[in-house]
């Protein structure tokens, strides 16, 4: 990136930093050697996108965008293949400038179609549908919702009815809410599906189970006889996915294509029950920890462009007379930035973290250990549903952060925010999610109330609650930690005892909980909160950081903390935890903290390393050159392609016209 | 509105009413006169709508949008002059189906640039201008924004230089940044513009005047010489308007295209200052003042839909196997609904309070009084911010608690939100307008500590800070106005406090105001919040309603009042205001309303009044159907046009071949 033509204000903002930014990027890329690589296969993505000519989905109708998403799509997945990449991390980060906050029609297929097969399908199974799959020739996608239902599962309508003669299902989606709604590339692009049915032996109803599904003709792309698929038409982001409606009309599949890895119907309908049905969770939960690191990243690149923005946007001036400023210096602005940068950072460790975390307790699974799976089920929920909503109030927060032109398609932002948001929805309702983490931790306090052992992590239920904070004017990192996890615990305990007080007024356990549950779900997200906390502060204490970046770190730290603390205030401070004196101590100790990062701000958000055609905006350019790139942004528009537009003749001079007429008539 | 084919589950939640929504719909249009002559009008439009053929734009592209936007444009003003509707509120009401979260492009001509003639316009220049501009022949916009500034008036850039030998002015861009950019209708619309520019006479810059700027020729449309106008592309909401962007090359127009009501220049370029430039701020107050109304009316349908929707949506179960019910049935999801019912509720009322402050200071103005000007002017400010902020985050809310469904363009929704959000940007950026009123408040504390009078309005700020509530069991409306007052009068004298102890670092004035602004921020906004507060419990209390319906609008003041304490409790308890005791039945007694209230949750919505085509919503329709209205939207998604999209045969097969070649060379 050449500064030749940098904005002088960017240039200037980039002095100032008493950190290398280069340092914090090799920690967040796991060093020299993967930032490097990493880099390497993100500009050959991004000499690639210009040559191509693929266009910004900003000046696409929606049409359009679906058209290019499948150009490119397949021009990138013949590209992997020549360049041979297949490390996961690799093959993000070269797709990650082509499919800037986009998803591909492909996506799916690759997530969800293929490691379901992987996962549930038999050996035979694996043998034959593999191969086509990666190649593509069966593209296939993962259909559990329906138009009725989402969040409960067990509420799905579509039915797979064995029929003994022919040693088949009949796939059938009796009525219209049973109709599937909303799976990815299912509407123009998949021939085939795993479709989640109710399996039907003898009139008997067995659950959900997963079935291959074809529904394209694999030459012609035709829907097959009985198959009713199509898009579901246009969505608040996502206008380069298909997401897809499909109505199956007693559709025969043959037996095999039940996937049988757990459970089986034999050829003459004779149902054998899974030996452990738990370990399907196994792949929701490593999805969930996928998408806390993919909230950092998406509030990541909204605070990048709102801080360079900022540095770079002159409004006002705080000394009158003194000259106008950039809207950086402002206090109330590096609030809304550099609460968010430090939470981006947060965010991105306890992705790491929770990503971590998948990967110890699955080798445990492997070799049989299933003690921790509750845990980290709970846990990935919670820190899925946190991280969404925060990001999504962050990225809205940077995007207000550039006044009237973060409105602009062009800023890149409103598009980041409707793709980002529907986190806080797909894999698990975020309100959902929490009610079950809130089950484990009612569980755990009930333990803890019966004088049993608790995982470690939750082992803070135990601590007293009428203790008092010793934190001073000298701030310690540990009390930080200590604060969140006193206020988590005392919410959880408080929590479980309105569930009793419920119960005691003759309420069922059900509505007890029922009646309880906004308390849970805050207890819960306190719960999240305070292992992001915990995370990141020992994370950063641990790492093996450069004095001046970890100086910076520590101060990130501390304002993400002292933040939540600040808004939380009653939170923390029930029960005498805090004293009037120690959060105004907070409070301006948050402010002392904004002045102090306030020079590091860009270089925060530079480490982030993230190309121009990854943000995709004309206000986060690593250039600074914003008015230029948004005045040719605004001469390209459509409706510029004619000096007078077509409705000028066909409606507004008519009007006038018709306006003169009656007006010289009365 | 037939109930024949009405969803059984909204039947069954309607019947649970414990009061008559009817009732409730005279008190927000004043009258059972006004509903009805509101419902007659709107039924108009909505037939008309209907013979018309007007599209959804949730099925249109951006330039459909546009044109289908000027089309209903000059239907409905045809329409209006032939039922020669005149009022302000009818004429709301009847163009409110027409554009349902819409904006026409001639918006700004109706909204700004004729009221800016009528204004600003000395009578000469209104005799001119005004019969050309209501025949629509002149159509015109208001330009004030430039690429480089928005916020500060005084950074403008565009030049007005008077040029005494031809009696002209000379309007120019002299920079990119100094482009006109964002003025609605500008692009492709409007023959006219205000334009605000610096004024130079003999070199000497005398500030920002306003000047009539003829830019497309009135017959042919086509730009004027030296001008360049277009559209600014695409937006997160506002399909249907085209904001644009101008420069003008050394444009001359005539001297008497300066609006001279106020300032003055004369033939030979003397400049005569006018008599009172705070007039001029009377008008932003009052379209601050609507905007107020504006947020109320868009929270209202949000939670119009996802109440509706939340009535209909049959997912989970509560007891086990007790079968499935309504979301509604949840208390997380009572708790997002309810409280943004009570929110827009509030907001409604809030912005009812505020249009009675401007006309009753309006009036005092035309007599000479401008005392209460200043009061207006911070009340305003803040009340706009407030609103517009707790809109947003509500719209949201409500988006959410649909599950997927609300990610639909179909479920009306994301449009809403894109439509509204931008009222926290426009007219006066939030966080600006928030510190303006912080000025006031500063000066009204400075008042109190020196002794002096201040506006009643603000006299809790004399109140002792050292007090606690008296708040028990038996909660009363009044120690709720009481708390938020308190709240107030302490975040206040707080933020003036650190002001103070900023300047005994050393700071210059300003810096320590700019240091204090992040609390000066947050006390405004809880001013304005114990200004709503306030105008809800004392408008529900003193208005003549049926027993029935007050004690449901007490309940409703109760939750709003309650479930904001509980939010953000630390502020309240500051000093021990609230014990800990009180503030556990603060939030037990939400519980217990979110309880009361569930049951009178759909005719709360349904009392707003709001005919299928102003929701735009197929969550949210009157009749609850739901899923067919989804699945025909889905339907019609132009990317069903043909079976196999183009896409198939142009990238997708020839990429599966050539991944088959690939593979069988491996
Ligand atoms: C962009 C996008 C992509 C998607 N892609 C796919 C895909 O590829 N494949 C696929 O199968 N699906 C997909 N989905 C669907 C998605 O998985 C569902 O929307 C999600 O599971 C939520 O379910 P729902 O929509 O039924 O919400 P609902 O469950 O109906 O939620 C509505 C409201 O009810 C509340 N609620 C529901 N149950 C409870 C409960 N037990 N307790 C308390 N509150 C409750 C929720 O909190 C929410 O406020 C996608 C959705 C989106 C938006
Ligand atoms: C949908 C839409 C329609 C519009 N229509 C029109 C129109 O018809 N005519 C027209 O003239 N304009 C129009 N505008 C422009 C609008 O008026 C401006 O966007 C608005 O005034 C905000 O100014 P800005 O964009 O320059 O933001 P900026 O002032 O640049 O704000 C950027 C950031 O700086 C901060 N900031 C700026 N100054 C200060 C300060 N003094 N103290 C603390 N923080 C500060 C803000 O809080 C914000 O976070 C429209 C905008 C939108 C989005």
């Amino acid at each position: 990136m050449s500064t030749s033509t940098v904005n002088p204000e960017l240039v200037k903002a980039r002095t100032q930093a008493t950190f290398d930014p280069l340092q914090l990027t090799y920690f967040l890329y796991d060093g020299p050697e993967k930032t490097k690589r990493k880099r390497y296969l993100q500009n050959i993505a991004i000499k690639e996108c210009e040559e191509q000519g693929f266009k910004r989905s900003a000046e696409l109708t929606r049409e359009e965008q679906y058209e290019q998403a499948i150009r490119k799509t397949t021009y990138t997945y013949k590209r992997i293949v020549e360049l041979g990449l297949k490390d996961p991390v690799e093959l993000y980060m070269f797709k990650e400038p082509i499919f800037p906050s986009e998803s591909s029609p492909f996506g799916l297929h690759e997530s969800m179609f293929l490691p379901t097969l992987q996962k549930q399908g038999t050996d035979t199974q694996r043998q034959k549908w593999v191969p086509l799959a990666k190649q593509y020739g069966v593209l296939g996608t993962y259909a559990q919702t329906e138009l009725g239902h989402g969040t409960f599962l067990r509420g799905l309508e579509t039915t797979a009815t064995y029929d003994v003669k022919t040693k088949e299902f009949i796939i059938n989606t009796p009525t219209i809410t049973a109709s599937k709604f909303w799976p990815g590339g299912l509407g123009k692009t998949s021939n085939h599906c795993v479709v989640m049915a109710k399996l039907i032996l003898a009139g008997k109803d067995y659950g959900m189970q997963s079935f291959i599904v074809p529904i394209r003709d694999v030459q012609t792309h035709q829907p097959l006889p009985g198959v009713t698929v199509g898009d579901i038409g246009q969505k608040f982001g996502y206008g380069a996915m298909d997401n897809g409606f499909l109505r199956l009309d007693n559709v025969r599949i043959p037996r095999e294509n039940m996937l049988m890895r757990y459970a089986q119907v034999l050829e003459d309908g004779t149902f054998v029950s899974p030996k452990n049905d738990k370990l399907v969770y196994g792949s929701m939960t490593l999805i969930r920890a996928q998408i806390v690191g993919g909230t950092a990243r998406g509030l990541a690149k909204a605070v990048t462009i709102a801080t360079r923005y900022s540095a770079v946007r002159k409004q006002s001036e705080i000394v009158p007379g003194a000259g106008e400023v950039a809207v950086l210096e402002f206090q109330t602005q590096q609030h809304k930035l550099l609460v968010q940068i430090a939470s981006a950072y947060a965010l991105s460790v306890a992705g790491r973290a929770s990503l971590a975390a998948y990967t110890r307790v699955s080798a445990q699974i492997e070799s049989g250990a299933l003690e921790e799976l509750p845990i980290l089920h709970a846990l990935s929920a919670v820190l899925k549903a946190f991280s969404s909503w925060e990001m999504a109030y962050g990225i809205e927060q940077c995007r207000m952060a550039c006044g009237g032109h973060g409105y602009m398609l062009a800023s890149g932002l409103p598009k980041i925010y409707a793709h980002e948001v529907p986190a806080c929805t797909y894999e698990g309702e975020n309100v959902v999610l929490c009610l079950q983490t809130a089950r484990f931790l009612v569980k755990c306090q009930d333990a803890v109330n019966n004088g049993e052992q608790v995982p470690s992590f939750v082992s803070y239920l135990k601590k007293p609650k009428n203790v008092q904070s010793q934190l001073s004017d000298k701030i310690d990192l540990k009390q930080l930690i200590e604060a969140y996890e006193h206020r988590a615990g005392r919410m959880i305990a408080e929590a479980t005892e309105r569930i009793k007080s419920q119960l005691s007024k003759g309420l069922k356990p059900a509505e007890a909980w029922n009646e309880s549950s906004q308390m849970l779900l805050e207890a819960s997200l306190a719960f999240g909160h305070a292992f992001v906390v915990r995370a990141f502060i020992e994370t950063v204490v641990s790492a093996k950081l450069e004095p001046s970046l970890a100086s910076v770190m520590t101060q990130l730290c501390e304002l993400y903390a002292l933040n939540g603390i600040n808004k939380y205030s009653g939170q923390f401070a029930k029960g005498g935890y805090f004293n009037d004196r120690q959060l105004e101590l907070i409070e301006s100790r948050v402010y002392d903290l904004l002045a102090a990062l306030k020079p590091n701000a860009v270089a925060l958000v530079d480490a982030f390393d993230f190309p121009d055609l990854v943000l995709d905006s004309d206000l986060g350019r690593y250039d600074g050159n914003v008015y230029e790139a948004l005045m040719k942004y605004a001469e390209r528009s459509k409706l510029n392609e004619s000096e007078v537009h077509e409705a000028f003749y066909k409606y507004q001079k008519p009007f006038v016209d018709y306006m003169k007429s009656v007006q010289s008539k009365l």
